[in-house]
Formats: C-alpha cells, sequence, structure tokens
C-alpha cells in the first residue's frame, strides 16, 4: 500500500494533475485581483461619481451566501502583503444594504435557485400579451388575496419598481383626466411629499420634488406638489414625532411618546388626527384654489426610502388619504375604515401607494398599507417581491382604475408591456419567496423580535399594525443616545441612523461615510466586516427575512464599537 | 409473479394511488381550463383593449419548449367537446413572434437553465454600486470587443429596453448640453425618424414623434423632430427602395434592385448617397435655422421594430449619421469611416442607437450598426441579450460620453440604477447566451440559410454586411407575389408582410388579424398551428437563433397555405 503510493507519488500524471490544479488556482486568484481595476475600465457604475472611482475602491464581489458577500479588495490585498496578518484573500462581509433592498431571503438561496431552474426549463419565458401561465396566474391572485385591501383587483407586471411606478402614474392620470375632463393641456400635477422618490426614469422622476437626484437630468421637469410631514425619530432614548418648523403653527411642536407602538395606535391620538385633519383640509384648499388639478396622491407608507430614509409620522399619511378623499374628520378610525371600504371606487383623486421598499414584510407586516389602515387604489411592489433574487415588478389596481382604460378603441387601452412582462422565472420565485416569507413571519425568531418589542398591549385588533423590529430594542436605544447621533429610527427589517452633521444634512453629506468606511475596513483584526451604503448623513443597516437573531446581535456589537471610535 | 401482479392489482394501496393518481390529473386539466377566466379576474395584460377580452380569447400557456407553446384555449376545448375530431387537449403553437421578440436559443433551453441556477447559487443577486463580480464584468468586456466600434468602451446596465434607452437619452443630453452650454430652457430635443419606438416609459416615449402608443398618455410630450425615410421591399419579386412623396423631389422616385444585396452594397451606390446627403444637408441647416437644439440622433438601424415593422434604406441611415457629423459628402466609404474612427469623441450630436430589437444575431450578425458601417456613440442592447430568458439590458457609451459626467461634485454624476443592476443570474446567462449565438452563427443550418441568399460575390470586405435571412429566398419572393399582400421583407430572424388594407394601414388596421387567427386556429385539421402576432397591418414571422430549416419550412407552407385561403 505505502509503496503503491510511493509510486504513484513520484509519477508524471500526478505531477501533471498538481501542476495544473495549481495554475487554475493562480488563475482564479488573478482573475480576483485584476477584477476591480478591469471593473474601472469596462464598467460605468450606478449612483457614482466617477472621478473618485479607482481599483482600491471598487468591490469584487466573489460570491454571495446568506447575509454574507465573499469580497475582495485590492486595498485589504495591499494591505496583507505589507506585512499584516495573513488571513483569506477573501473577507466575508455582511450585506447591511441588503442588496440594495432586495434581499428577502438571503444570497444563493437553494429553494429560489431550484424554482428558478424549475421555472426556466419549463417555460423559459413565453409572451404574456393576451397569454397567462400559472405562476403569473398565482401570483396575481396571492397579491391580491393578501394584500386584503377590497379596492384591488388587477394586476399588472413590468420589471422594475421605476417602470411599474411608470404604470401606476399612466394609470390614475387616465383615470383622474377621464372622469374630470381634463386634457393634457390642463396640466395634471401629482400631489406627494417632500424627499419622495419613485424611480430613476424621467416620468418618475417628474413625481418628485426638485433633488440632487433629479435636478440635473436635462428632462426633468417635476410636475406637482409635495408636503412637508412630521417625522418619528428616536432620540435619546425618547420616540418623538417632529413637525417641521412651517408646521408648528398649525399642528405644534415635537410630542413625546412612551413608545413606538403608541405612536401607531392612531384611534388613541384624536387630538393629533384633529390638527391634522385641520391642516390638511386647509391646504388642499389652498392649492384648488391655486388652480392645481392633481391625477395622484403619490406617497411610500410609513418608510421615505431613496429619498434618505424617513420615517412618516402614520397618522399624518392616513389623515392625508383621507383629506383627498373627502372623509368626514369627525369620523372615528372604524366608521372612517367601513366609509372608505364601501365604495371602491376613488374619491378625490386615485392613491397611489409606493410599496416598492416598505412592502412584503419590510416592516414586518405583509404591506405597510395596513400600518395607515387605509386602502389605496393602486399599489406597486418589486424589490423582496422575487425574494432578492432577480427583477419583477406588479402594479396592482382597482376595478374602477382598470375601467377607466375600457372602450371600444384599441387606442384607449394602456399600452403598456415590456418583452420579459411577468417572466416565469421571476413570477415563480415571487410564489415561492412570498409562500417562504409567510412561513418565516409565524417562525420563532420573528416570534422573539415581536417579544422584544412588545409595548403594553393594545386593544383587540391592532395586533397586526403593532410596529416592532428585527433589531434589538436595546440597541437601538443605545445608538439614539450616542453623542455623534442625531437620531435613529427601528421598524421590521430597517435600522437608520442619521448622524450629525455640522456642515447640513443631505444626500451630498459625508458625516456618515466615516462610519460605513470602518465598519467595512474593520476587518484586520478579525472584527465581523460589514458592507453598508449611506444616504446623505443617514447610515442604514437592512437585514433579510432570514436573517438571524444571533447575526443581527453580532452586527449591533460591532456597530456600537465603530460608533465609539 | 402472475399471482403477485393480480394480488397486488386488487389491493386497496393500488386503488388510492390510481385515484390519487387520477386525482391529481383532474385538478391539472381542471385548472388549466380555469385559468383564462382567472386571468380574466386578476390579470391586467399590457398592450391590450380589455374590452375585447374574454375567456376565450385568452390562451393559456401550460409550458413551451424549444420554438413551441403548448397552448390550451377554451375556444378549441368546446369546438371538441362539441363532437370535432379529438385529439390532445393541448396544441404545440410555434411562437412566431419569438415570444415578443426575446427568444434567442428556444423555450426551456437547458444550458441557460442550468447556468440561470448556477448564478443562483453562487450569487443570488449582489449589489452592484461600487462593485462588480464575474459575470457582470465578462459580459461588459465582451459587448465592447464584439461590438468592433472604436468609440464604445463604458457598459451600465439597467432591466430592460426602456430603462436602458431613459439611460443612453439622460448621457447624450447631458454630453450635448455640457459641450454647448445649454440649460433645461434651452429645449433640447431628439432627432429621429418617423414611426421610431424606443420605450414604454414616459422618457423614452417623449423621444418619438405622436402616435396611437404614445398620444393618450397624460405626461407625454414628443420632445423632437422625426424625418421620414425610404423603405425596402419586396413586392412583387422585385427588391425597391421606396422614398416617401415628400422626399421624391430631392432623391427622387421608387427606385428598383437586382438584390437584396445590393441595396446594402452602400459604396457602390454613389448616386443616392449624394441625393441622400443634399437632401440631408438642406434639412438639418432648415432646422437649426429654425432653432432647433438636438441632444442627440436616436435611430434603431435598418429595422424599426414596435412603431411597424419597417425596413429603412441602409444607406439613408448612414448618410443621416454622416449628416449630423458633419462628415464631407464627397468623402468614399473607406475614408468616411476612416474620418469618422480617427476621432473618437461625439459629432454635432451624440448618436444613440436603439438594437434593443436589431441587435445580437436577430439580422444576422452581431450588431445592426456594422449594416450602415458606422460607429454609434451609445448603443443599447437588450431582449436576445439573455438568449430568450427574462430581463436585462445594457447601454454601452463612448468614453467621451463618459467623460461628460465627471467632476468634483457627486450630483454631476449619472444618478440612476434599479436594485436588481447587473444582477448576477442575467448576466450569467446573457454570457451563455452570447457565446452559444456565435457558435451558431458559424453552423450548417446558417451556412445553408446564408447560401439561400446568396447573390454574386461583392468585392472583399464586404462578407459580413451582406444581408441574408432565415426565411427561405423562395417563400419570400412567393409571398411577395400574392395579391392580398403590399410588399414583404426578410433579413436575419425577420420576416414582415404588409398586407393590403382598404381602410388604410396603421396600428389600429385590422387587415392581418384574420390572417393571425387562420394561421391560430388552423389546426383541427393536424395542420401545424402558428402563434403570431400583428402590428396594424403587419404580421411577421421571426424564428429563434436555434430554429432548423426544417421548422421554418413547416411555417412557411401553412403560411402559404392560409395566404391562399
Amino acid at each position: 500500500m505505502s509503496s503503491y503510493y510511493e509510486e504513484t507519488s513520484i509519477s508524471t500524471e500526478v505531477d501533471t494533475f498538481i501542476d495544473s490544479f495549481l495554475q487554475a488556482h493562480d488563475k482564479r486568484i488573478e482573475d480576483l485581483r485584476n477584477m476591480p481595476k478591469q471593473a474601472t475600465e469596462a464598467i460605468w457604475h450606478p449612483f457614482m461619481q466617477h472621478s473618485e472611482r479607482n481599483e482600491n475602491n471598487v468591490v469584487a464581489m466573489e460570491s454571495a451566501y446568506g447575509d454574507y458577500f465573499q469580497t475582495y479588495t485590492k486595498q485589504k490585498d495591499a494591505s496583507q502583503a505589507s506585512g499584516e496578518a495573513k488571513t483569506s484573500l477573501l473577507q466575508p462581509a455582511f450585506d447591511a444594504s441588503a442588496s440594495w433592498w432586495t434581499q428577502g431571503l438571503g444570497h444563493g438561496n437553494p429553494q429560489l435557485a431550484l424554482t428558478a431552474a424549475h421555472a426556466a426549463g419549463k417555460y423559459g419565458h413565453v409572451m404574456f400579451a393576451g397569454a397567462v401561465h400559472e405562476p403569473a396566474l398565482t401570483l396575481a391572485q396571492t397579491l391580491i388575496q393578501r394584500m386584503d385591501n377590497p379596492r384591488l383587483s388587477k394586476v399588472f407586471y413590468t420589471d422594475n419598481g421605476s417602470t411599474g411606478m411608470e404604470v401606476a402614474v399612466k394609470m390614475a392620470l387616465r383615470a383622474a383626466s377621464k372622469r374630470h375632463g381634463w386634457s393634457p393641456e390642463d396640466n395634471v400635477e401629482i400631489l406627494g411629499l417632500i424627499g419622495s422618490y419613485h424611480g430613476d426614469t424621467m416620468g418618475t422622476m417628474d413625481c418628485s420634488e426638485p433633488s440632487i437626484f433629479n435636478k440635473k437630468v436635462e428632462w426633468y421637469q417635476g410636475r406637482g406638489h409635495w408636503l412637508d410631514f412630521p417625522q418619528v425619530k428616536l432620540r435619546d432614548g425618547q420616540w418623538i414625532v417632529e413637525p417641521p418648523k412651517s408646521m408648528h403653527k398649525a399642528v405644534g411642536k415635537t410630542r413625546t411618546f412612551n413608545s413606538l407602538e403608541e405612536i401607531f395606535d392612531l384611534e388613541a391620538r384624536r387630538a393629533d388626527w384633529g390638527r391634522y385633519r385641520s391642516y390638511l383640509d386647509a391646504e388642499l384648499w389652498h392649492l384648488r384654489q391655486q388652480g392645481h388639478k392633481f391625477g395622484a396622491l403619490i406617497m411610500e407608507p410609513v418608510i421615505l426610502g431613496a429619498g434618505g430614509m424617513m420615517f412618516a409620522d402614520p397618522l399624518f399619511q392616513r389623515c392625508l388619504v383621507d383629506a383627498v378623499r373627502g372623509i368626514d374628520p369627525n369620523m372615528d378610525n372604524a366608521r372612517a375604515m367601513d366609509a372608505q371600504g364601501a365604495d371602491k371606487d376613488w374619491q378625490g383623486m386615485p392613491v397611489i401607494f409606493d410599496e416598492v421598499f416598505t412592502g412584503l414584510y419590510r416592516l414586518g407586516r405583509f404591506d405597510a398599507a395596513g400600518f395607515l389602515g387605509t386602502d389605496p387604489d393602486i399599489v406597486v411592489n418589486a424589490k423582496l417581491l422575487t425574494g432578492g433574487l432577480l427583477p419583477l415588478c406588479t402594479t396592482t389596481a382597482s376595478e374602477a382604475i382598470f375601467e377607466a382604460f375600457l372602450s371600444a378603441d384599441k387606442s384607449d387601452a394602456l399600452l403598456h408591456g415590456h418583452s420579459y412582462t411577468a417572466h416565469a422565472i421571476g413570477c415563480s420565485v415571487a410564489n415561492e419567496s412570498l409562500s417562504t416569507m409567510a412561513s418565516i413571519s409565524q417562525n420563532e425568531d420573528w416570534e422573539g423580535f415581536r417579544k422584544d418589542w412588545k409595548a403594553p398591549a393594545l386593544a383587540e385588533g391592532h395586533r397586526d399594525s403593532t410596529p416592532w423590529s428585527m433589531w434589538s430594542k436595546s440597541f437601538v436605544e443605545t445608538v439614539s443616545r450616542k453623542p455623534n447621533v442625531e437620531s435613529v429610527f427601528a421598524i421590521g427589517s430597517v435600522f437608520a441612523m442619521s448622524l450629525k452633521d455640522p456642515a447640513g444634512s443631505g444626500y451630498a453629506s459625508t458625516a456618515a461615510t466615516g462610519l460605513r468606511d470602518r465598519l467595512f475596513n474593520g476587518g484586520q483584526s478579525g472584527e465581523p466586516v460589514i458592507h453598508s451604503r449611506v444616504l446623505g448623513n443617514v447610515l442604514y443597516l437592512m437585514g433579510a427575512m432570514t436573517s438571524t437573531p444571533e447575526t443581527l446581535k453580532g452586527v449591533e456589537e460591532t456597530v456600537l464599537r465603530a460608533l465609539d471610535v
């Protein structure tokens, strides 16, 4: 036996094999080392000022699994080569932006990969005009049923949040223009909130007020009016609702609350309800007096994402919907909801909820609309829809909106549809994701998260809209007391902290980038590495639905240490 | 042994199994039968007037493989039940729209399914901002190398043709505005061709002249000037180039050619070249005199797809590029190309080629720009990019365009990027598709197609731009002589026929729908069934790159019979 091994081990076949094995390994390492530089030559990156790009600050993603990337950066490689402790060339990094808010079930999820492969083998992509296949039908039915919104009845498919919002806007403008007899010359506008963001296409950019994102786009022309709004924050351990200065006279100054739950108990906040409605009714009256014609109210419910991670007072958003619909402001919550539910047609103007970021378990429940206790006429979903694998978007509309496009004339139809509309892989993966996320929402980990956040029990029936977070209450409170932190919030999988920025906040701020870099580069000392994204002076952390309490706890500890540096 | 089978076959286990098997089968049939009706309840279809939709005209796609759907329609089910020959509930139907122009490698392609599964397992989706992964890098490098256009150097990823064109427009407008010092108030416009179509989003709709697609979109406002152009047609067996009436005075009337090849021999058409340039130079001079400021020339090279399947004279398109670039009109082709190649910067205005439909082997070669012998500054690719599996789009730009966004200010960057930008599955599948299509382009089937179309050999070096089609020359000529056919054309995988329409052509025409319905419903008599799409009075047929000569021949025979009904 040993002579066999001795002989074999000196044979040329083995040498050849070992050589080719080592060469393949060297090639793989070499490719990885070259990737950042090659990327700077061939790639135009999204959302990046390329004068700042170089081979040291492009991260090569070798692979990814669960909550972690396997990353390679030239910078770390160099510092290792210069004599620091040599570990692996690859660095696992916690994906703290959930890969731009897409990850529901973690990277490389085997079940999603199998589902994708099955649909690819059974259908590839099949044309969707005038046709239907099982995955697209099942997904449409599931969304309509699970959103539990009696208005919604029809699902339109596109490829991403931007195109889904384009469709939503086209739907709403047609419905409103048809009812009111408006023509294009009437300059129909959007009503929205300041700081909103609804996509990168020029049509969706026109739905937001001028900002860093759109003001230098040559064809941008904001078409609407945008209201400021009170924000929910945790500052120095105290939950507050902070109206902007411009609203102080009408609704009062900052108010404190005992818990996040208390802020979401809309019915109990009758005084705020009345103040908000008085303010909003007057605002709308003035806007109409000025001749504004609104074709839609568009809002991201609860959290305004890309515009800077702002937590809107859910009661204010609810009151805005009631106001545009002309709901009697003296009605209590239950009767107001009944009044809205009874008539499935839109009132005042179509209400679009952009749930591309906030929907589908991101905030701990199926939809974000439920937190407001109101039923939008159009809802847009994407990102988590496919659990984090590939692009797909749904725009779900009410029957009344759908009917506005019916006529004997083909040219009255919604003439919109991308080539891969309702692609079978996307729909199949979405069905698998939604059912898996539904199970997760009942599992022990999530029970634990909810228990951690439980405030004194609210009245029956509020259970579903009680807010909670995957990030621990103690972590959130501790961060809120840090001297360099202005305020924080957490809900569902999202945690965000605004860092104090002497130069004034905004997207161009650099207050948070120092912390981001410390979190990513701290790994030399064996510290777990965190790959995070910032929006101006806000650094956020976002788990996948599958992130475990242990993983999140490790991330929390790392962040707390980095904040103390 | 036989007693074993006898005993076993009467056991209750077997009965139970058979029952459950039959129940599962019945359920599957029942689900299939219910799908069209359920689709009318839950789905909002693309590009459809829903007042015409009912459970009889929605096609259920049970699955798909290769060139065929497995289709179920209520209508056929009912006609079978009423006593006609009972075959299968499912009907194989040739996918003659290549599933809205997406199919490169056929439905359910096993290699693409495996590639998708591998990427899903290795990465899922990984965030692309400031990052890179191997599939995205390889795809960018491949596109830049294979397009063989010395201007192109940077690839930007989005999800579909509409968003890719949005990016192209943002790029061009910025570059032009920066060089000329234009501000948004300068009302910068697009120069294009009448009948062009560049996407469904509102920004890309603004790039086309008013048409059925956009004129009822409330926010549409065409921002540009669109030129009419001479079209290539085969009528009664004769290839012609037919200028619109408005151009007769300047460029003459319809001219005849011995072959399609002759039309594409641009250098040999010196007289046309001179006439086109005189006409275009004068047009551009007038437009500039009127104060138009153009931020981009946008064209679909050779074939204008969604706008109605129009075959543009490639020489006219080439001359338009030369004209906006101010190339000396007396230069011969070779020197003109040299002159353009020497300066990689854009001249006059950035030139965008929308190759979403025409690119990547659709017309028989890697790109369609090569037919014109010119180098655009920006090229957009999608559809065939992923071989027909899932959405992905690339916008490839020149270094000069890229540099227009460089500054010390982040807000000058191209602030665009969708969540699933450069998703690993899409990029991996695209790499696999491009390399497979490259092999196919050298295989025996394609050699046969080329041989069928070979006209007398052209001068050396023209080989690559010689036009040919997967549809047989004899079929194309035969159809062109049918009394109900106005004209036809074929190039690459595309065949299109304009049917005579007494009521005048256009998207709302119904001249072709009768033929479409005959092709789809003819299957009762055992005739192969064809699922086709029409654009106004145009019915087109489109193969995948993998469609065999035998399959296409069968389709041709069916179409010829249907035309004679």
